[in-house]
């Protein structure tokens, strides 16, 4: 890593040393609130997904703002937020292999920690590795409702997967995972809608099979930032796993807003600097993709529509300018991130600004946790 | 980070835990020697480019078989290097700003230190920088041979901008980077060649104008592992920056070789576990675009031409397989990463193995270096 940090508490917000993941500290505040607000009441509560932030000061904060706990798709990386305090975490992912299940029965004898299972043979050696460790954790089973990555079929396969976990003390059946990833950059709200209604729908008579089976489904959990309001209201989910939304991105700016959605705001930055200025339509920065991920598209240039990130080399941006002189040799600029999550992983601290002023450094602990 | 490693020296390497970033030592050699003979006698040396591994262990054995230093592009990557005892440095970028002047003028009183410029602003700032600090260091004139990204055009820029760094005590003219990017990953080889041919071309008349000046032009440095055969060749450069030779990556491989250039083997590998297994069809490893770089295309599975990975995800990659139970849920499979460059940068540590055991932990320190 870099022997020294972007800047230090107290420093002027212009003189962040470059590329910098910074964070706009009141824009992340109201994007905290509008989600609290937008569950509060509902009945449905948030597991906020830490996967995108892996920062336990801002998972301290969602969990302050009423979150139950947080979710999280590695091992390593709920071990870094037990570490950190948070009692409530969910893998929502399968985990496999014995050296896996061990640590995560390590951390299963020290807070409430859940996993996904989506076969037979993952619940098995779950509970194997429970009974030596003299564990319990929640398992859910993860359902397909159109996402065609992990989960098993909606319906009977689920029932009989169900089935296994509720007998395999001790392990508790939880519920069932229902997350339809693609669906969440679905450009146009009633195409979201729509395979969330699919979704929803196979949660629901998912769950009153395994129910008629006299087999309690204690929570239907999965959500995101693009679709949580159409699981808030389905009536079948009760717990959202939202994430990027206390940070945005380009692409998720990119879908147009539902009616009522909340208008989560920018407030992650990749801090910029133009270090060549080749020719009067060209200007390089120095954030090119191992500052910025590029896995959804390029970054945009924050408020000035008028320069296009065209291009991202490891360590190079190229900026198509109108012709001229600005953006200057010299200038700062922040670029939204096309992704957040993957760019998040790229730093080692959050550059945390308010009001012009650098307010703190926040570690990205479990970046890099991919065990 | 994560709490815990992948694994320890002595483990045999099938019990690595997953994803992580395994470098297959008897390849990774070989790599290092095909490189070293290469260039062995012709006169052209090695300045290898550390951005590719970000790895001191690494650095060291390139010195140790010849190569005069090494390159980087941030100025935070050149201190971890210096730190590590690499005593000659390029930083193969432009530095612009007072805080990274400082960093540099700090490096360049302990050891061997190179920048390059590309606008006389740059320049005055460096002399500034090394006036005030009391060190010197070599100043490279960026040429733009072709690749469109930073550096001045062959020629009239070209020499003025020598004839300022020359007068700019106490920096030291210490010649052209004439590095062509974009050619290094032509398919063809006869691209390959005509694109170098140019940048060649380019390269030349330039020295000779400012050598017609009166001033020395002592290196003439580019090159990487799609082309360098052809710089070596030029009777122009004297100093080779290939980076990635050591690793390989898909995207290098998915060059024709051209005739008599060396055979790099595959040397880097995501080790990865099918944790899902959700059709006959369909299998999901634990190695998504957080495990591998996705920017210059998909990894591919390591001998296992019948597995394709079709889609990455933060976590979750998905496999197409052939109907069938293989992979089955808990088998490990190698993947050849997109892009080497920031694979490696995704993680702490490469796991070295060699005849099934793991021999090494090798920290990649200069990871996340980005200043």
């Amino acid at each position: 890593m870099s022997p020294w940090t972007a800047a230090q508490p107290g420093d002027p917000a212009s003189a962040v040393d470059t590329p910098a993941l910074v964070l706009d500290l009141d824009a992340f505040e109201r994007n905290l609130q509008r989600m609290a607000q937008a569950l509060h009441g509902t009945g449905v509560r948030l597991r906020a997904h830490a996967k995108s932030h892996k920062c336990p000061e801002i998972a301290r904060r969602q969990v302050a703002l009423g979150a139950v706990g947080i979710c999280c798709q590695k091992v390593s990386e709920a071990a870094v937020f037990v570490a950190a305090g948070i009692d409530d975490v969910l893998v929502t992912n399968e985990v496999v292999g014995d050296a896996k299940l061990q640590r995560l029965m390590d951390l299963a004898r020290r807070a409430r920690i859940g996993v996904l299972a989506d076969h037979p043979a993952q619940v098995r050696a779950l509970a194997a590795a429970a009974r030596a460790a003299a564990a319990t954790l929640d398992v859910y089973v993860e359902v397909n409702v159109g996402a065609n990555r992990c989960g098993v079929p909606p319906g009977a396969d689920a029932v009989e997967l169900a089935r296994l976990v509720a007998a395999s003390a001790p392990l508790r059946f939880a519920g069932l995972q229902c997350y339809h990833g693609p669906a969440q950059h679905l450009r146009p709200p009633a195409q979201r809608a729509a395979a969330i209604a699919d979704a929803v729908a196979a949660a629901r008579t998912t769950r009153a099979a395994i129910e008629a089976c006299g087999i309690p489904v204690p929570h239907v959990t999965g959500g995101g930032t693009g679709s949580f309001q159409h699981e808030r209201d389905s009536g079948v989910f009760d717990e959202i796993q939202a994430g990027s939304y206390v940070f945005m991105d380009r692409d998720y700016a990119d879908n147009e807003r539902a009616a009522g959605a909340p208008a989560f705001e920018h407030a992650l930055f990749v801090r910029t600097t133009v270090m060549s200025r080749p020719s009067a339509t060209r200007a390089m920065v120095d954030a090119g993709l191992k500052a910025s991920s590029v896995d959804s598209g390029l970054p945009v240039v924050w408020q000035r529509p008028e320069l296009r990130y065209l291009k991202a080399a490891d360590e190079h941006g190229t900026l198509d300018t109108p012709a001229g002189d600005t953006p200057a040799l010299g200038d700062a600029l922040l670029l939204v991130p096309g992704h957040c999550d993957p760019t998040v992983n790229l730093y080692d601290e959050l550059v945390c600004v308010r009001g012009g002023t650098v307010e703190a450094l926040w570690p990205i602990a479990a970046r890099g946790a991919l065990l």
